[in-house]
């Protein structure tokens, strides 16, 4: 015990990553890594990594750490709200206080006292959760999501507080309190803190792809919950695709009847609103995707005259292609069920549209539409004729109730379709090669459109070892553009596709890869740069994760110190 | 409803594989893939893969099946037992009641009737479990796994019997009869059936390590359930590595005190115990690893003057490698540790001895070794040094109180070292090189070794895909060698080293893709060489075992009829 540090030098960030000094000097107990003392002998094993102990993921924009500390008591811990509160905040610290004392989480308190040490500052038996304006009921792209934290501060002494305008810094303030605890014995220790921190990007998405294999709800809550843990805010729900169809419409319910897995495998009406509700009560967006007109196979058998019949030697041979272009009821049908998801089901001002991988195939098979193409002088310009079916589809969903803007598929804007000045285009082709996705962005910021990225992002696509790394080194501004074009890039998402991924390991797949994207998507770009700076504070985190009851799977070998046996 | 079969064609196997044919006609109800019907049309979505339904897998080596079905009621139907019993085979007469009729299984019995077609054949309510000699108490290399299954045969009409001389084959006999078992409303059905089968391979493993990360108790036993379902009979437990050393050895205390993770993450005596009569019990012997020289790192701590001290500039730089070879007094240690290893903790007569990977730079820099080495006139020849190594522990092993035989990586007959001639050499090398293994199998099998073969099977490596037709495509005996020399290869063995698999994802990232292992070495070759027919066999067992409560991944996108949701 001869190496505690005693000194309260303050360490102030932003500053070039200090990740080590920071683990030295924030602790004021010896073992940063717990459990490396046994009988006063070096033991614990090798494990590739040892991690940090409270630090944040992601990363805050600037914290202000001093050696004193505080410790809080589970008995008598209690968080205050001030003038300003709504069924969110409410709910939000009830769950906090859950995720800190009792939870899931494997954490067992100890019957050893806390440690005191000459730098122990006093108890901090309240947090005062003060937002500072009334709360906003749905999150919204581009919300107000800065927060402060003050623990002990000069003008505080003794208190603490979370201190924000919107209720959505209240909640990534929250998050952030409870990273920063570092269990001591029957107490958990806080240093003396201050924190200012904001996103550096509005979308901080996540795909996940309820088609390829249906995921129950309860996956889609754990998912949420993560996401909040990592300050994810977009839930990008890629609901429907060829394999099934679960969306369960009212307008249309031969869709989920006739074109989901089984008929347990659909969501309701109520099982959206439940998704969506959750999502809301902590920060997150849910952005419903409908793919259109490719990958809508299941669609076809609820819908008859949706899709393209294909042609074999002049006649139908049964199979099906992309929705129908030509067919005038399918814009009918368009209309009607995008008013019912935009105005029944999902509340966002935004809307997933699809648009990729269009096939042309069939289209070129099919007699009616050889002579549309005619009739219309665009014979054997399939692209010509995708771009009348998106462009009827996006004046379609633009004249909407709710007035909706809508998100497309980097095709769509490649295909040179004519689309509305505020869409947002997702870059996510060419996975593995940075120069075709880096020339992707700047095409379509340098045409004004706004973008986000995930083609670095593909979570699904796994290999052997570590591979996390590259996930960290993309950045989606990182381009060559002016800086007009930069502030056009909104954000980026991680996406999971679901060919391989169903409830059995979605979770344990997803993450703690995804915590790699979310730090990078929060936290400023020159604190993002360092795999190996980050390493200790991931393994922090996933060990953070899977002490809260997530199965969030292993990067390298190491053991996490509270984890069940 | 108009599709019924009603032909009662057997179905007489071995034959090329006819798993279309097989589905067609085993199944009295239109409905193969039930969901299909909805409301009269074709639905159930788009997956890759559709189920066969009933079928076994590993696929038996001979199948008589008439299309003739009896009933199997749940309220009424009961195992009997003839003269010889024992508590292997109570228990495991209690353990498929729960597995077929209860368990944590997702299915559920519905309030439809079962399915009266003219090909009724009566109703199954008791099946005679009939073992012929009296019980083994312990599985062994080479126990006889043999059994019949007969339901409803022309010698014994409406009566069902698994029949074996062995306790083990009685087990495997269970398994399968639990496998070709129908749901059918609130009810099962199962075809009038005759099977004879056995396992082509006397050694089917699986190799898990716990020392990249501690698996809990309870994740090698449903490690050891899904391999009883799969008819694995080798639970290869690579106990100890460079990581971490969770054995707690009685003789030896600070091996795990300093050298586990934490002082949670260990294996008791009781806990080895505990998770060798689990394997008992289910017919899989525990086959334990130590592996020395290298792979030690974890053990120095707790035993120290085991590890070579590594120098720098003539001096001791702190760091250590192999076991020291030149010290007498590590012989001394290793023949009391594996006196307990054998003697106390685990009964199979094989243990693994390791002798992988051995690195000579520290051995190089050290003067006693080298001092040594100029002593002994090998100066410079490490191989050699290694080979002092491992002869004197073979011989160590091999004067054991019980006379233990050994297995041992391939390197140790590469390196030319002297071995017994009952040694197992466990060729593992070149998992991408086939034409490298092959030409290992036949030169160990040439010198007269027995050999297990594991290269191309380590699940631990992964790739986006479907990537397991190259398991199933991979063949222990297929090498230029003389009869002779095949005989000599015992079977194989999965590998799923645990630097990126721990608790949250071993069952997920081990299985379905071991049953592929699984299959390989049980059934016949002439029957295990087409992954289409394999096909919708696999995603049969895995729904299976998910519909059992195990976290198998899925294959394809796809769904399990019965899974939750």
């Amino acid at each position: 015990m001869d190496s505690i540090r005693r000194s309260s030098v303050l360490i102030i960030l932003p500053q070039p990553f200090i990740s080590e000094g920071i683990k030295a000097q924030t602790q004021p107990v010896v073992a940063t890594v717990v459990g490396v003392c046994v009988g006063g002998v070096v033991g614990g094993g090798n494990p590739s990594v040892r991690p940090t102990v409270g630090e944040a993921w992601p990363r805050p924009q600037m914290s202000l750490i001093n050696t004193t500390y505080l410790i809080i008591r589970p008995d008598t811990f209690k968080f205050t709200t001030g003038s300003h509160t709504c069924d969110i905040l409410d709910k939000a610290v009830e769950r906090y206080m859950d995720i800190i004392f009792s939870s899931a989480s494997s954490r067992t308190y100890t019957n050893q006292p806390w440690t005191k040490m000459e730098t122990f500052s006093g108890y901090l038996d309240e947090v005062n959760v003060n937002l500072l304006a009334p709360c906003e009921t749905h999150p919204y792209h581009d919300m107000d999501e800065h927060y402060q934290i003050k623990i002990d501060a000069p003008d505080s002494p003794g208190e603490g507080s979370i201190i924000a305008q919107s209720i959505w810094g209240i909640l990534r303030g929250l998050e952030t309190f409870s990273q920063i605890l570092v269990p001591d014995g029957s107490a958990f220790r806080i240093n003396s803190t201050q924190i200012m921190d904001y996103p550096r990007f509005g979308h901080r998405g996540l795909m996940v792809d309820t088609s390829r294999h249906f995921l129950p709800v309860a996956m889609l809550k754990e998912t949420l919950d993560l996401m909040a843990m990592n300050k994810f805010n977009v839930f990008h729900w890629h609901l429907v695709d060829d394999q099934s169809f679960p969306y369960v419409s009212s307008a249309f319910p031969n869709l989920s009847k006739l074109g989901a897995y089984t008929n347990r495998f659909v969501y309701t009406a109520d099982a959206v609103a439940d998704v969506v509700e959750y999502a809301r009560l902590r920060g997150i967006r849910v952005l419903p995707e409908f793919d259109t007109p490719g990958h809508t196979q299941s669609w076809g058998p609820g819908q008859p005259g949706l899709l393209t019949p294909c042609y074999k030697n002049s006649t139908p041979d049964g199979t099906y292609g992309p929705i129908d272009p030509v067919n005038d009821d399918n814009y009918e049908f368009l209309k009607q069920l995008f008013t019912e998801i935009t105005t029944e089901r999902f509340n966002d001002h935004y809307v997933h549209l699809g648009g990729d991988e269009v096939n042309f195939d069939c289209w070129k098979s099919n007699p009616t539409i050889t002579a549309y193409m005619e009739e219309h002088n665009i014979t054997g310009d399939y692209s010509k004729l995708e771009e009348v079916y998106i462009t009827k589809l996006l004046d379609l969903v633009a004249a909407l109730p709710n007035k909706n803007g809508y998100l497309v598929w980097q095709e769509v804007f490649d295909n040179g379709v004519n689309i509305a000045d505020d869409t947002i285009v997702h870059v996510w082709k060419d996975e593995n090669v940075p120069v075709a996705y880096k020339q992707e962005l700047k095409k379509v910021t340098a045409a004004g459109y706004r973008t986000i990225l995930s083609s670095c992002w593909y979570l699904n696509y796994i290999s052997y070892g570590v591979d996390w790394y590259k996930y960290y080194e993309c950045d989606p501004q990182d381009f060559d553009g002016t800086d007009e074009q930069k502030k056009l890039v909104l954000g980026g998402e991680a996406c999971v596709w679901g060919e391989y991924v169903d409830r059995t390991n979605l979770i344990s797949r997803t993450w703690p890869r995804a915590c790699v994207v979310g730090e990078k998507l929060w936290s400023a770009s020159e604190h993002t740069g360092n795999t190996s700076k980050a390493t200790p504070r991931l393994e922090e985190q996933r060990c953070r994760l899977l002490g809260r009851g997530y199965n969030v799977e292993p990067l390298w070998p190491s053991y996490c110190e509270d984890d069940i046996n």
